[in-house]
Order: structure tokens, then sequence, then C-alpha cells
């Protein structure tokens, strides 16, 4: 395995809170940027007090913030100290309320002056433009407004929220993308640039193939369990100890299942004769199904679908993610590091397999402020005087 | 607004059919990749057969294809005319099943062998590796077995499905992420490398900050249904005409709840007191809120709210986001182009916006086959004769 990150040499200033934006820096610091995590002195991060919590330090900060070292700046004194880094520094990222960072004389028009060369995303739930720019931008909030909420749940229940941080996530990962495509820019051009991503606008984006039925048929997509509108039977099924799905496209494979579960009558049921009336009457359809899958565990029901060329798998639970031998095992996703404070922590990976290049956790999370002397220091070549009065006047 | 694109100069071969690998190829087309789109001659990309549609055309194809240029290839039988083509571009992307390119001799190590500079993504359901690897790959699958099912829905209902096809969104990003920064080290290094991306993996790593409940306190996350553990009250809520998510992130805010709603009572009922208590009991808690918020319309209940400093907002059906005047409007989240089959079509568009270059839906997508003369010809260095024998031997 390569030792080096796609990324190293890449020089990201890292002023982010809670979860879109240190995700996006955890993506670049995982393939080697050196990413510099600033924190308010005293407190930190908010999510320095999210639970759950290990020796009193918080697993959330720790997986968010893994890769990365960390400082300390007061943003309302230090303005010259931030400039000073950003002349050095390749990439910006924030997630505060739009023009917070025009309040702080720290605006990318600012930083541009020192740096034009920099990269500046500004991360936001509603984007630095348009009518709900200044509302406050949350996870649950995107997921109410872009509609994705409207379609998960029963078909007679209520909207419902998505159990992970999906919004946050997917704004994090487009930030990423826009910064990375934004680099490939200024190294055939020399030139830097601002990017604008809202969690609205990144949610919405991934609901392309829902938004689609509204846009062109000017049907309103509603919420149907797990059931789809292109496939049945294609949803989650009863087993004796848990839950699976199984997803049948076409009759070939209806034939076949139908053969597993020994009931020749549903061949010659009109009303399942065909996909389309199969989705019409889902619902016999799953309590024929469940009928013959509830006699089965979980690892049996799956292993004989597949053989027999059905796509299926179980529905995991946490633990059950976290212990499997494919995705803890041979796919990696849960790796240990040393935090200074509460020992030995297991965090989720990153996802991307390099074959020349190392994408993965190596170093745990920064305590509050803990790298501000070396980076100070030795990367900016602040003097040890100056430090010393930042630290007197509550700078960093 | 600029014109050209941040990924000008970039040529992408993408082989990927449905949804995670062509999302993977319209991010970098949006943001000006030559993005050249090989299908199967006669048929094509499956997505082609995917509602709805106009004049027959699928508007599921077009959104994923958007920005791309397309030509027809027999892999079978074009493996020589393939390795021609990679000769001369930066990076291919497949989503087949793993082992299906190598069958074709045209895996990673083949394709380094004519460039070495080739970075090659393959994003498959399971990754390359590991026991599951030959199981098929498909976003509910990966909803399944990566959690997010588990802890999607009512506590006391069924493991329930996102109703957006977040996997594959998440995996097409993981696999940009990716390959942007593997560009940036080919940009320093001169070599090229495999990319090994699985919805699975890609589900997983945003879970983190779940995963991690049972990671470091062995707690197995459950449904809750729109409510949070760390705070309530924060979840949604019936107006007259609609619902609303808010979130109530502390006692300040709490009060100034009780205080719009006009019910004293409730800060002096023990079971109200601190947040833990009214995560605890947040069914009354719900209740009462919703005897005040029932009185009010969507729009009037959230301008109240956030005009008091509490976070809130509506939930939306899909036709509600296709018409909001921030996000249809301001944010231009929705854009129509011309398609030579299907006429004025609306699409939704790239969620990045950049202040030095374009990132956003501009030409539709190809009908099969579109650009073969263009591309082999003017491309590729093909000759007329070569292609009228590609042609005549169904090659292409």
């Amino acid at each position: 395995m390569a030792q080096k990150g796609a990324l190293e040499g890449l020089k990201v200033l890292d002023l982010t809170r809670v979860l879109a934006g240190p995700y996006c820096c955890a993506l670049l610091a995982d393939m080697g940027a050196d990413v510099i995590k600033i924190e308010q002195p005293g407190t930190g991060d908010d999510a320095r007090f999210f639970n759950p919590f290990k020796n009193g330090e918080s697993s959330y900060y720790m997986n968010m913030n893994r890769n990365k070292r960390g400082i300390t700046l007061n943003l309302k004194k230090g303005q010259d100290v931030f400039l000073k880094m950003v002349k050095s520094a390749d990439v910006v990222v924030e997630n505060f309320r739009p023009g917070v960072m025009k309040k702080l004389g720290l605006d990318y028009e600012e930083l541009k002056k020192v740096n034009p060369r920099i990269i500046y995303a500004a991360v936001s739930g509603f984007g630095q433009t348009g009518p709900y720019s200044q509302w406050p931008g949350y996870d649950l909030i995107a997921q109410a407004m872009s509609g994705i909420m409207s379609v998960t749940g029963e078909a007679d229940g209520e909207p419902t929220r998505t159990g992970g941080p999906i919004c946050d996530a997917v704004g994090g990962m487009t930030a990423s993308v826009g910064i990375l495509a934004a680099l490939q820019y200024r190294n055939k051009t020399g030139v830097g640039q601002m990017l604008d991503i809202s969690l609205l606008d990144s949610t919405v984006a991934i609901m392309a193939t829902i938004n689609q039925h509204y846009l062109v048929d000017g049907r309103i997509p509603q919420r149907r369990g797990n059931s789809y509108e292109s496939g049945a039977p294609m949803e989650s099924y009863k087993a004796s100890d848990g839950e699976i799905v199984l997803a049948v496209g076409n009759d070939k494979m209806w034939n076949k299942l139908v053969d597993l579960m020994e009931m020749p009558k549903l061949l010659e049921m009109p009303e399942f004769e065909t996909v389309h009336k199969r989705v019409q009457n889902r619902k016999p359809c799953k309590e024929y199904i469940e009928q013959w899958s509830k006699k089965w565990t979980v690892a049996d029901l799956v292993k004989t679908l597949l053989d027999a060329g059905i796509p299926a798998a179980p529905i995991y639970n946490i633990a059950q993610v976290c212990n499997d031998p494919h995705i803890a095992g041979a796919r990696n996703m849960f790796v240990e590091f040393d935090h200074p404070i509460a020992g030995k922590v297991k965090v989720t990976n990153s996802a991307i397999r390099m074959s020349e290049t190392d994408a993965c956790v190596k170093m745990p999370s920064p305590t509050l402020g803990q790298h501000n002397n070396e980076i100070y220091k030795d990367v900016f070549g602040f003097t040890e005087e100056e430090i010393a009065a930042f630290r007197n006047e509550r700078v960093i």
C-alpha cells in the first residue's frame, strides 16, 4: 500500500464547524492535504460538545476532524494573523452564515487581495444569494425543504427524516468536488476563485431523478414506503430473525422467485401477471412473499435468493454494519487511532480506495489548540515572542 | 458569469450506466470536462428505458447525461478501438460488476499499458475486493446494508428506504472526489491510478456520526421518526395547510417558543424543564406544539418562528421545491435545454457555484450514437473508411 496522499502539499485552512464543512475538509485530509483546523480559543467547534464522549472527548468531533492539525484563533482580533496564513495557503473553507466573513473583513474579496491564487469555499444552508440566504441552515432544514422528506416514509404516514445526516454529507462532498475542480483550473491558469455551496442546492441536485416526475410529467412524487414505482416485488420483507430487501426487476426473475417459494398458483393469478400489475398489487404480493420468507433466517434467505440470481440483501442495523466481514473486514471501513486524551477510538474510514496513493484515517483529531506552536512557528513563520503575545492577548 | 469550465480540456471516457457512474461523470461534465458517453450499439444505457419520457426520450437518462457527447461501441468487438481512445484520454469511468472489464481485456492493468497516465475509476455496489464483491449492487441494497434504513422511520415502524437514490448519488460523488484528487497527483507526478469506489462504502462513510454510537458506546442507534436524541422540540409539526420542522437547540429558544405559543404553564411543567427531559417527553411536547401550530399556515408559522430566532422551515413536496423562488429562482436549480428529439426539457442543475468558471447544465444529453462521426473522426483520428467498417461490422 502506498504511503503518500494524492493531495500532499495542499494547504487548507479549515474554519468550519459541526458537520458539512468539517466533512469536506476531512475528505481532503484523508487524501493527504495538510488541513489546519482553526477554532475559537477557549471553546472550539460546537461539535466538541456532541455525544458520544470518550474520556470527555467527543467522538462526533473526532470522526469529522481526523487527519487534521488544530490551532486556535479569535477571528475578531486576529485578522492580520489569518491574512498572513492565507498568503501561503491554497484553500480556505468556512461554513459561517453568509455575511459573517465580510463583517470580519475576511471575505473572499479581502483574501484574494493578499493571495489571488486562494480557493475560497463557503458552505451554507441556503447559499450566499437569494431570499433565504440568512435563514439558519441545518441538516433537518435541508431535508425538509429539498423534498426528500416528502417522499420518505409510509404512503399513509408522515414525511420522514432520513436517519443519517445526508444533507450535511452531500453538501460537504459537493464542496470537495468544487474545490478540487477549482484547483485543477488554478493549476492551468494561476487564478483562484470562490465557491458558493449550499446544503439545500446539493440535496436538490441529488434528487434529480425524483424531481423530473414533476418537471416533465407535472406529477408530484409521493411517499410509498420501501416500494418502487418501476418494479415489484422490490422492497423489504420479514425473515425469521430480521428483514431483507429483494429486487425482482423483470418477469424472468419473478418466475424464479415463485419457483423458490413453491407457490406456482401465483403465476396463474391475473393480479401478478405483469410488472405493472405487481406494482399495483404490491400489498397482497408482499403478503404471499412473507408467508414464505418468514420461515427462513436472513442469512439463508439472502444466500438462496442471490444463488437464484435475484438481487437481495439483509437490512442491517448499525452493529451488523460495524461487525460485517466485508464492510469492517475486507473493506476496512472502521479504523482505530490513538487519541492523546480519549485513547484508542474507532472511527469510520474514508470510502476512497486508490491504487497509488493513500486515502484513509491515519492521525487522530486535534485537541483544542494542540498544534498552535508548531503551526504558527514552523508553518507560518511567526516568532516565539509573537506567539506569546497572541496568547497574552487571547488572540489564540 | 464566466463561460469556461474549470475542467476544460479533461477528456473522460464514460462507460457507466443508470445512476451512480453517470452522476459522477455529469458532475465533471457540468464543470467543462469533455465527457464522452460510450454505449452499447442498438440499446444503449438501461436508463434510456426509465420513465418519465418526453417524445419517447427518457428524462431519467437526460438528467444523468446532460453536457456529455455520446458514441456507441461494442466492447466485445471493439477493444482495439477503445484502447486507441484510452491513449489520449485522461479518465475512464465504469460501473460494471467487478471482473467484467478484465474479461473484456480492458481492465486497469491493460489500459495503463497504453496510457500510464490514465485515471481509471471503477464504481460498483460492493467494491472490487471482499466476499460480497460479486453481489449485485443497487441503491436499495446499499440502503439496506449501510444501516441507513435501520435508523430511518418511526420507532414502532419498519426500517425505511430514503425516497431519493442517496447511495447512488453519494457513490457517484465519492468517485468524483477521488478522480479529481488523482488528477492533482498526476499533475505533480505524471502517474495515473485506479480508484475502487463502492456504493456501500460511500454510504457507510457518510453514516460516521451514527456509527460512532456503536463504535464508542456499544449502543445500536434505533429509528426515532423525525426526532433527535440531542435536542427537543426538534422535529416535524402540522400546520393548517401542511407541515413544518423546527429545531429548538437550547433552553433560551424553548422559552421563546413558549412565549410565542402563549402557553406559560409549559415553563412550570417539570417534564419539559431541561433539554434532556424534553427529549424524553417529546410526544406530549409535540401535542402541545401542534395545538398551537395547527392554527397557523405554514408560511406564517415559519416566518414567525424565524423572526423569533427559532430555526424552522416548511416541509416541501417536490412541486414546491420546483417552484420555490429561492431554489428555482435565485439559485437556478432547474434549467431547460432543447433536446433534438424531446424538445424543451427541464432538468435539475449542478449545485456547484463558482466565481470564475461555469458549473451548469448547458448541453442536452446525446441521442444514441449521436456524436459517432465527430468523435471517432475529429477527436480520435479514425478515417471515414474505418468508421464505415465499424458500422458494417456492428462494432459501433
